[in-house]
């Protein structure tokens, strides 16, 4: 067997996330289906994470495994011939046998946008929020987050897992003209993480939730002191580290 | 009267283009129909210029004169609560009443963007072309449309103008990783103008087209001799000049 890994770019809007989830237009769903009839078999595809519904990619990797000799650029061209045009393949490799797209990965990068104004040709690809903000606060209070910590105040509630603990290596905003965006990059994110972070951050830039806060945030460990989760358009997943 | 302003953002995706056509979707229809609803009023529009069908504006200019007092915040904030998501006020303000948008306008500049992969992202917003480019060929050809000169080999045939002269003052290829645009400003445009010299500069990239060549075409006047029209949605009218 023959070990694919895929690196894909996809246009969110019109999924339910990246999970097969029976009924629901899904990207997993849409790849296993186009393998399926390039290869004439079942297979499945393993994402290096979830993304939610609505949530975009730039750099989302997968992999999968097939007994068939046909080369990398044609399995390209396959797929991107059998996928529909809001998800396309950039790059296809051949890789060992045990890569796993999932628990191989060391580092995920995220970007979230937001623009300070109207817009018509970015309404998809950001949250439009018109109301001032202090980023010199917000960056102050996201180094708060950076290193590892419990993020359980950060993780929508009752989500599945077995620890809160992630490793925040960058929480960077950065402003240009009406553009505001967020880079982040972390081992893991739990559910909407990056959504209540940006949520969380622009409380503090429009100066409802002091700085320090952020930290008291963070140690409470406690959703529901954090803000609320910002709109999945305005998220992307840029790159995934191995 | 008053004589309002505005300055346009729209996704020309679903559009058929700028101007008012019986029966169908375009922009200033859209506008005078939300102008009908906010003053009760036929109200005409003049725009800078018209986009064609599927061409997009970070910057369109429009005007039109009103017997009214509110403000112009209030005219935005109106508009865009009336105004379909895919177009948008971006600013709006009083001028002298003998301002037009189309004739006042001493410099429109546009810009082509061409994606050399495949994008689910930008696939409305780009054409996504995969032949490998010379850019530095398509800017040595680009270079000879400087300056004034007859458009009309580079002039959808059968526009209805009385001349083809325009000036270009900037024509600017730039190469990002896989995207590659095209900065054009001139005094005024002929129908399909950027995106026959768009076509006209890829043939010679992919060096179907020898650079000297283009000199020929620009002298040729002959619309038939210069390269094809490549698609309306990689092009966006970035800004207007008064």
């Amino acid at each position: 067997m023959r070990n694919i890994k895929l690196i894909l770019e996809y246009d969110g809007t019109d999924f339910h996330g990246w999970q097969f989830q029976p009924g629901l237009r899904t990207i997993q769903d849409e790849i296993e289906r186009s393998l399926k009839k390039i290869f004439n078999q079942e297979i499945n595809v393993v994402g290096s994470g979830r993304t939610d519904s609505g949530v975009h990619a730039m750099g989302q990797v997968a992999n999968f495994s097939i007994d068939s000799a046909m080369t990398p650029e044609k399995i390209r061209a396959a797929l991107n011939g059998t996928f529909p045009k809001d998800v396309r393949v950039m790059a296809v490799e051949e890789v060992p046998e045990n890569f796993n797209s999932r628990y191989a990965a060391i580092r995920r990068h995220y970007r979230y946008t937001i623009i300070q104004n109207e817009s018509a040709l970015k309404r998809f690809y950001a949250w439009c929020f018109k109301t001032k903000l202090n980023v010199e606060k917000m960056q102050r209070a996201s180094d708060f987050l950076k290193g590892k910590h419990d993020f359980q105040a950060f993780c929508q509630a009752g989500a599945d897992v077995k620890h809160h603990w992630c490793t925040v290596e960058e929480i960077r905003w950065q402003q240009q003209n009406d553009v505001l965006t967020l880079d982040i990059a972390a081992n893991r994110f739990l559910h909407n993480m990056v959504r209540i972070i940006v949520g969380t951050m622009v409380d503090v830039g429009r100066e409802f939730t002091p700085v320090s806060q952020v930290l008291e945030i963070l140690n409470s460990k406690d959703r529901t002191l954090a803000g609320p989760t910002v709109p999945a358009k305005g998220l992307c997943l840029i790159k995934v580290y191995y």
